[in-house]
């Protein structure tokens, strides 16, 4: 085994072409046995193996830079800088992170894991190489689907100005994590396809030598003809015109092709795009045949592909899809935009159901949200389908394009709260403290399936501006489905359980973790309160007004930033009132980035536990009650 | 004159092409004589004047759409649009708006004022028309400026795969606010520059007869060259490689040639994408002359063009940039960025003093956002100099690239607060409520001149990951500048009066307002503690314990949303420490959009006034104290 010699990234330097290219075998191996266990990036990192062994093999890591666009493409990077042996951990709790992490390697130098960041990182790496006088290469690394994203368009912008020594390496498998969709995307595919580069090139210089060469007025017209049809050859005039050298197509799983590229960026100088075309999955044939499915993956059995899947009730995302389609039957006015995750964020089989009103944007979550603003001024039903945390990029365009003109469009805010394994840029966790604070939303969070449809309902009923569902990444409580949605009052709460000790005031997944805590105090002898807090804006002032003179003594527990969060609406409306007499205490995730693992070790971490609940609520009371002994709280 | 017969978008068509030259004249007279007196956006509309002229004479607004990005060059539009006798009013309390404002007519169709939204709405208008079935035209006029902000790529991306019906206006100026920097600057210049552009185009097609034609295999290459001369010679290369067909480009104050260009444009079917070339400034010297300063003005003389402009203290923005120019001839690890605001941020000077030092990348706040921390990565000192309302853009990578990444990024925050006249797409209301949930940033604001020096000395010197000055379009107090900055310790707060009755805790220019209404309580026999809330993150707890304690009541005062505030981390602070007998009133904007107005107005209207803070702070006191006659609370 070749791979069992590096434990460093100068170990491959000693190996020929040949013995590099057995080393991307072993390292294939290596990674569809590994992840078969733990899951995660297969077929992103199945593409890039002899990508980035020819990257270590021809720049000096960490004094040169890679940057990895997203980073979940950067496992065979961990493991030819040292990390092969903590493979057993990726993506598990204090384990391996499943993006580039700084913290675990000098060889890390920029993290990520919301995509098209890479080009302006490696912009100001370049720039502060330059500033400090040093020489050190910058590579960044990025998809054909991230490249789409505007902030790498702004930032090809700022790199063809600056014309610093860079390079691109324009990843392109034809997917972001859906196959790509836009007039980049087909743009590039005219490049694929132009499989007789080499002879075609041929053919043009032959023919440019029959051009006549002609005195006078006409030469100087004649020799930018001639400059421009080279430049038309080289392909790549998008880049070019943009003021990087293109280089390219090259054949992303051919080393010898692959190193003659990057030999040849690093003689131009300036920026430099190189075009490397791959095959998302390689050399793992179910991979290879769905790599949408693979992007990222739970574990499976390695010879037959089957992933292995718990069974059990829906995910909220599915619960959302198939709501939407429902609705959409008898509404032709609702229409549904995802950025690149039609898959992801359950609308895929709406796409299917009515093929002109879903539209995939590609990766561009801003263009989404004012896409939606205008798709409602004409009197449509934009559903905008995202994750919270992508929702993030869309923050202004929220405030300044849908909420300030008043528009109706609904968003769907999938994956809010913990993510579990994708980690701490992956949690949905500031939606409530980014939206709670701009004018005219609405926002909602379910407590179950039934309660998922009827908000959908609801939200598609509502015509009086924008109006947000968020749901997290579990499965529902696996109630039976009501075979009629129903719309819920906006701004109601509602009572699940009567109690005087206390009150709970919380949301969507956390109602769970409270109905445990008030059945291990009722074991006390005390009985809480439980209310469902399926509005956080607006809140139900009269329910808390109740609240107040019932209980007086509030805890708001939510999956979230406290910072900004329910508790702090909660506690906005009492001192607004004026109301003085009732006890409020806020739980949620404290005012830090929380890491990868499970969603039950990341509650674990941040107090978001039954028996943690019921301590505080144990704490607000006048006399600490405890029991003789073997109290659980 | 002609103007007079024009009460609406109808009444053009009857013009010849020559009265309608006369018509551009008479509406640049008025322009330049109407905002001689309120001030507003001269050069840009002066630069629009003959292409609105054109496009409400060829198009049929509001069946058809004119999609205005950023708004501030609609006021030919406005004029066209039977709002000339409104102008008195412009940009003033409860007048005119200066952008695109869809309550006053309906011929404005899509409200803006943040940049480059235009295609994303276009896009959104023109998939709504043909899903209804109808046949409307969609135009977005968007400058080129605009054009580098990532979501009109991102837009642009999708345009060219939907290949929807559609005119994209390129109004090319060569300018945003400040000169455009960037590779598509550079781009559209070569294009500019084809002076010779129909004698280049005659000259190639003559050489092109002259290539022999050659049977055989060769045939198809010689016919792709051909087809790729044409294409190249037809200029916009790149839009062509994105999907949309170029045409121009065309002078913008020629009537005739634009008529031309649009009535192309229709015949063509798909995206079109006119390119048009104008002045800003045009036909008023000063204003052409200089129209970077011109672009939004003061009131000012005609005849000498000069600027009526009030003496007084220096604004923040000047105390700031004046500052970092100290501090960077000490610390060569300090560099500045700025998304195409140089002028407006106050770092003009320090280009030029550094000009290596400082980047302008465009209208690109995500990109500048995700270089400074890549420039910090490595080590410099970056200092992201932007309005707070264009902070908004960049949410994400403040939280994702920054903030989790905890790099040692200074944030200075301009325009924070109310910005009057530019209205509610201007305001900085609500940096603090979309910061402050953010994991490891410091956030301050300033009492004066000499505090908004020391805070910047505070931030460079800070080594502990992201911070932030935030400051107001306001002028200083007029104090006496120290000639030593001093650093202030994180998250130290400072009592200015002690007092018994109340404390009001508070902040920059809100410090004055309590200072008054302190003034007006004594008269009434109340003494207030004032606190300079300095630190917006980390709060000072210690002073907050002592508040509670020796104040009890206590009024919290910003001119930022009062959802998710400094209020309401003051709140969440006492309910997580479980202080009880702490009264708590939290005053800042409420929850909605406030329009254009002067800031005396716009705070006026949300309460932000010494005389509703003293009654408040009345209201909060047990007996309710009233003098005998002549209260002003």
């Amino acid at each position: 085994m070749l791979l069992e010699q590096i434990t460093k990234p100068e170990d491959l330097k000693k190996f020929t072409t040949q013995e590099l290219e057995q080393l991307a075998a072993e390292i294939r191996s290596f990674l569809i046995e590994k992840l078969s266990e733990t899951g995660g990036h297969l077929a992103p990192n199945l593409g890039v193996v002899e990508l980035t062994v020819v990257l270590h093999y021809l720049y000096n890591s960490p004094q040169d830079k890679f940057v990895f666009d997203v980073g979940h493409q950067s496992y065979v990077h961990k493991m030819l800088t040292g990390r092969m042996d903590k493979f057993d951990t990726l993506r598990k709790y204090k384990g391996l992170c499943g993006f580039v992490k700084r913290s675990e390697s000098e060889h890390d130098v920029w993290e990520a894991g919301h995509s098209s960041t890479s080009l302006s990182a490696a912009m100001g790496m370049a720039l502060a190489r330059d500033l400090k006088g040093e020489t050190n290469k910058v590579v960044a690394i990025i998809g054909d689907g991230a490249l789409t994203g505007g902030m790498a368009l702004e930032a090809l912008n700022h790199i063809g100005h600056e014309k610093r020594n860079m390079v691109v390496v324009l990843n392109d498998n034809e997917m972001s994590i859906a196959p790509n969709v836009g007039a980049i995307h087909n743009y590039l595919g005219k490049m694929r396809s132009a499989k007789n580069y080499q002879k075609v090139k041929d053919e043009v210089h032959q023919l440019l030598s029959k051009i006549p060469a002609i005195g006078g007025k006409i030469t100087k017209t004649a020799e930018w003809l001639k400059d421009s049809l080279k430049y038309m050859v080289v392909s790549g005039v998008l880049f070019e015109e943009l003021g990087l050298t293109y280089l390219g197509p090259v054949d992303g799983h051919d080393i010898g092709k692959l190193m003659e590229a990057f030999q040849q960026a690093d003689k131009v100088g300036g920026p430099v795009l190189v075009h490397v075309l791959s095959t998302k999955g390689k050399g793992y044939a179910p991979a290879e045949s769905d790599s949408h499915k693979w992007h990222g993956i739970t574990p499976y059995k390695i010879e037959s592909g089957q992933v292995l899947k718990a069974v059990g009730p829906p995910m909220y995302t599915e619960v959302f899809g198939n709501a939407l389609i429902e609705l959409a039957e008898q509404d032709e006015r609702i229409v549904a935009v995802t950025p690149a995750m039609p898959g992801g964020s359950g609308i895929i089989k709406f796409g299917e159901r009515f093929p002109g009103r879903m539209f995939d944007v590609g990766i561009a979550e801003q263009h989404a949200a004012t896409l939606c603003a205008a798709l409602a001024v004409e009197g449509l039903k934009p559903v905008f389908a995202v994750y919270s945390t992508f929702l993030q990029r869309a923050y202004d365009q929220v405030v300044h394009d849908i909420c300030r003109q008043n528009l109706n469009v609904v968003f769907a805010i999938d994956r809010a709260g913990f993510v579990g394994p994708d980690g701490e840029t992956h949690h949905g966790v500031f939606d409530v403290p980014f939206l709670r604070h701009i004018p005219n939303i609405v926002i909602m969070m379910p407590k179950d399936e039934n309660e998922m449809r009827d908000m959908m309902k609801t939200a598609l009923a509502y015509n009086d501006g924008p109006i947000a569902v968020r749901y997290p990444r579990v499965t529902g409580r696996g109630v039976a489905l009501n075979p009629e949605m129903q719309t819920i009052p906006i701004g109601s709460w509602e009572e699940l359980q009567s109690g005087e000790s206390a009150a709970i005031v919380t949301l969507g997944p956390m109602i769970e973790v409270a109905e445990e805590a008030a059945a291990l105090l009722k074991r006390e002898g005390l009985s809480v309160r439980l209310v469902n807090a399926r509005f956080i804006k607006p809140l139900d002032e009269e329910m808390l007004m109740r609240l107040a003179s019932e209980n007086g003594r509030i805890l708001v527990l939510e999956e979230g930033a406290v910072s900004g969060g329910l508790g702090s609406a909660v506690l906005e409306f009492y001192a607004e009132r004026g109301v003085q007499d009732v006890q409020v205490k806020c739980i949620g995730i404290p005012d830090r980035f929380i890491e990868h693992g499970s969603i039950q070790e990341q509650r674990a971490e941040t107090g978001l536990t039954s028996e943690a609940v019921a301590s505080e609520i144990m704490r607000m009371l006048p006399r600490p009650r405890k029991s003789a002994s073997g109290s659980r709280l």
